[in-house]
Order: structure tokens, then C-alpha cells, then sequence
């Protein structure tokens, strides 16, 4: 039997990993604050920052899979925050309790703010790691922790490096859903110059890679994106000629944050190659889903 | 006076340097081998290789600034190409004689194969140099020694790195003319899968941007590219729009060579910033233009 538990089950890329890994046969515990969630797998509370529940919960459920997603997200905090410690520490519990409890394979994960932003493609076994922020170093450092003490405690771990995400759930105040937001108010649209390159995977692909990689043996870096880069001026016009507001989209209007990263894009060979995954979804299904969620989101709140 | 002695005049990018100098206000003294080319400049012949005809031609012009392009471009030869030694030993002579006739400022051309490939973005103070080709260690070299030696002898110098052009006049057998001359003749066009993202920019632009360049004080390795990345996928596609041949278009029919670059795009903030060029031709121009001038030139052809 494949038993996995998921971390961050109830977060934005959380809830779209839990459909795909029923699907790939996995019976599913996943752990919330609150011990509830969407309908299918068997939900747990508890709280990932305290080791003594977490290793309880551990020996009770007794995995054979990880797949650990929680973390400190408040939008813009996250990147400065404490918080990140305390992250660092309840993932490296999580995973000692995992290895005692004969766990076998697991996937954390990382984030692409790991690299060296000068370097823009970030390719796994090249690009110099040198993560210019609390988070990114947080994250760098629990992944060469939790390595070396996989290997030598018979987990084969993977660790997912995720790019630009976007879909239904995603928080409030980030790039997609303010844009959407606006124009759905029929306010104007306040963006930079909007020729930075990103790399944006839908979140529901997102989903389907991590669930794909977690069911592989590739062990080690493996980046989680679309490989194509995409100008964050290009993805606000394709949502605003579906909301039919492309007038509303104000470029240039503020100025880009100084020293920001003209590009960032990953390197997917190993994901295409090694693990053997490709978007399966039409391109137009992202941002689609994307405008039909906020749509159904706007129209229930109240009118002021 | 500004006075500009151009080499390679009549190539490729040459000959689209030569109004945009003359618009520049420059005198044009141009060289090739035959010692004639398009109206417009004062011609002269000369082997560039044989370093007491080139010493003697730039004391009786006494240039005050050198565009050197020249160098042994035969398609898929010049990677390898022993004359590559030539061109080094040859260029060195011309900067030197360059320098000693009282010349002041210099671009000569460079190109992306100076970077260590597998970093993909292509950044002058960031991304390591470690040209994987004779053509690109020779002309790494060439920089290294120029740069050193134009310092200390009065000469100010930019290095231009050119990346991936197209445009009127092209070499056959390259990408863009034989994706256009095969649909032009009703053939198909057998290509690899195409996802291989690179920075095009049209060759009108990138004889634009050297002039820009030459005209400037600004120094050292600047990359003359559009910084946008594009699939070949999305130029062919475009392309094949344009001759209403889509159809044609065989992608996957061959396997794209084993360690090929996934990505090659050029961070362009030193050209943009510092140089402060930009395009200005409309970006449908350059397609255009190409496929305009293959089809001119395909109708002179006998039909066998």
C-alpha cells in the first residue's frame, strides 16, 4: 500500500494535490490546523510546529509517502519573516519522525528564490544557489539538511523547486489575482512596466508534477515549472482579453521594485526527462479556470 | 569628423550598418574583399588577414572610430574552423594598427558563444565565460587581449555580443531561410520538436544597436539582442503565417543534436540602460522584411 501524508493540504497547492494522488492510488492523510478539508482523504489535525504531535501523528498514521508543502506564505511577510525558523525546524522534525517511522520516500518543497537571481535560468545541477532572502535561504538550508540525513536513514527524497504559480485559491494581493480582481471590478489595473520574464505553471499542473514526482525514484533538485518564459505582460493581457478589459491595464504606472530580476526561468529538462511529466492540460485551461474561480469569488461578496 | 572604417561591410550585418552610420553622421570608409559594395560609403579592398595591407590602409584613412565584423562565418564551419586562428591574428593587427594611427573609439563583434552555455541567460557581469567552440574560445580571446591592450593605448572599446539574427540577406542553409525557402517551393520544412527558446532580434535592429553602441561611451561586454525570449517553434509558426503555409511545418521530423541549449537569452539592461537603445522598427518589420526578400530572390531563381 501507498499511505501518503501531506503537509499543507488545505493551502493553494495542497487542495489540488489530493484529487491527482487518489488518483495514482495513494491513500491520502492530510493534515490541517483545523483537522478538516475538502472531501476524500482522511484529515488530521495537528500542528506541524510542535515535534512531540507531529512524531505522534507520524507513528499513529505511519506513511510510506511524505509530501510536505507547509509553510509560512503570508503574502510579501513570507519573505522576511521569523516564521521561516520555525519552519526550518518543524520540517526537520517532520522528516526524523518520517525515517523512524520507516518512511520511504518523501518530496519537500523548495522554491526557485534559492538560486542566484542574476543567473534568470535556473537549471538544478548549474546555477549557483545563492538565495537573496530569508525564505529562499530557509528553504536551501532545510533541503541540504534533509538530504544528507535521507540518505543515510533509507528515504529516497526529492525536492521540488517551485517557480510562478497561479490558479483557483490563490491568496489575494499576488500578481494573477489582483489583476483579475481589478478588472473584475472595472477598475483600473496599476502595473510596472510588465516586461519581466517569469516562469507561470498552473497550479493543477503543479499539482499533477509533484504527485509524479513523489510516485518516481528521481531523488534530489528537480524544478517544478512550465519551462516557458512568459512576460508578466503577456499573462495580464491574456486574463484581461478574457475578462474583455484589456483598457483597464495600466503599464507603467508604478515604477518595478529597483534591482528586481529582469528573468526567471527554469531549466525542466529533469522534470520532462527523468521523472517523464509534461502538462497534460490544454494551455488555455489555467488562466480560464483562473477568471471563472475569481468570477464565482467576487459574486458573492456583498456589494459596499 | 567622426570617421568609421567598417569591416565586413558587406556581410551580413555589415551592410545593414552602413545607412544607420552615415544617418549617425559618421564618414564611411568601408573594406571587402573586392573593394566595391553598395553606394553610399568610399570602398576600399583589402585582405584583412594580411596585417601590412591593413596597416597601410588605416594610416591613409586614419579612422577616428572601427566597426569590426569581419570574421570566417561559412555556416556550421565556423565552429571549428581552423581560420578561426586567422581571424584573432588578423584582428589583433587591425586594433593595433587601429591604435597607433591616433583611432579613438572601437566596437568590434563578439557573440553569445563566449558564455558557458548552460546557464541560458546570458548576463556580461554575471554569467561565466567558457565557450564550448573554437569559434567562441577565439573570440573570448580576442576580447580579453583587445580589451587590455585598448585600455592602456587611448583606444576606448565595447565588445558587442550578438546573438541570434535574422533579416534580408541571411546565409542560406541557416534556420530562417530554410524554413522560408522551403515553404516558398511548396516544400515541407523538417524541423526538430522546436521548443528551444533563443533571443532573436532582426538584423536591421542589430545594425541599429552597433551604431548606437559605437557612438557611445559605454565600454567593455554589452549584448545586442532584444532580450525577449522565442521558441523556434513561434518563429517558424510566425513565418509559415505570413507565407500561409503552416501546413508545411514539420516539427519533431528530425532529432534536435544531443546537449543542444534548451535556452540562450541575453540580458539586455546594459544595452537598454546604458547605451540607451531600444528598437524602434515595428516588430512585424523584421518577419517581413525576411520573408519579402526571399521571395524576391527565390523568383530570380531558374526553375530546373
Amino acid at each position: 500500500v501507498k499511505r501518503v501524508l501531506v503537509t499543507g493540504a488545505n493551502g493553494f497547492v495542497g487542495r489540488h494535490c489530493l484529487a491527482p494522488l487518489a488518483a495514482a492510488g495513494f491513500e491520502v492523510h492530510a493534515i490541517s490546523r483545523a483537522g478538516t478539508g475538502p472531501d476524500g482523504p482522511c484529515w488530521h489535525r495537528a500542528d506541524l510546529l510542535d515535534s512531540a504531535a507531529v512524531s505522534a501523528l507520524v507513528d499513529a498514521v505511519r506513511p510510506t509517502h511524505l509530501l510536505h508543502l507547509a509553510w509560512y506564505t503570508t503574502h510579501r511577510l513570507f519573505w522576511t519573516a521569523p516564521e521561516n525558523l520555525a519552519w526550518v525546524r518543524g520540517s526537520l522534525a517532520l522528516v526524523e519522525a518520517f525515517a523512524r517511522a520507516d518512511g520511504r520516500r518523501a518530496v519537500l518543497a523548495g522554491t526557485c528564490a534559492e538560486y542566484d537571481p542574476r543567473f534568470g535560468f535556473c537549471s538544478e545541477g548549474v546555477t549557483p544557489l545563492a538565495p537573496a532572502t530569508l525564505y529562499g535561504t530557509s528553504k536551501h538550508a532545510l533541503h541540504l539538511v534533509a538530504e544528507a540525513f535521507a540518505s543515510g536513514n533509507g528515504v529516497s527524497l526529492a525536492w521540488a523547486r517551485l517557480f510562478f504559480l497561479y490558479g483557483p485559491g490563490e491568496p489575494a494581493g499576488r500578481f494573477v489575482p489582483a489583476v483579475v480582481a481589478a478588472l473584475l471590478r472595472g477598475e483600473p489595473a496599476l502595473l510596472t512596466h510588465g516586461n519581466q520574464v517569469r516562469d507561470f505553471l498552473a497550479v493543477g499542473d503543479v499539482a499533477d508534477a509533484l504527485v509524479a514526482l513523489l510516485d518516481s525514484p528521481v531523488e534530489g533538485p528537480v524544478n517544478v515549472a512550465s519551462g516557458v518564459p512568459t512576460s508578466l505582460r503577456d499573462l495580464a493581457t491574456s486574463l484581461a482579453g478574457r475578462l474583455g478589459r484589456p483598457d483597464l491595464l495600466r503599464f507603467g504606472a508604478v515604477p518595478a521594485p529597483p534591482g528586481e530580476s529582469p528573468f526567471l526561468v527554469a531549466d525542466v529538462r529533469r522534470l520532462k526527462e527523468e521523472v517523464a511529466w509534461s502538462p497534460r492540460r490544454d494551455p488555455n485551461e489555467g488562466p480560464d479556470a483562473t477568471v471563472a474561480w475569481w468570477k464565482a469569488r467576487l459574486a458573492e461578496e456583498p456589494t459596499p
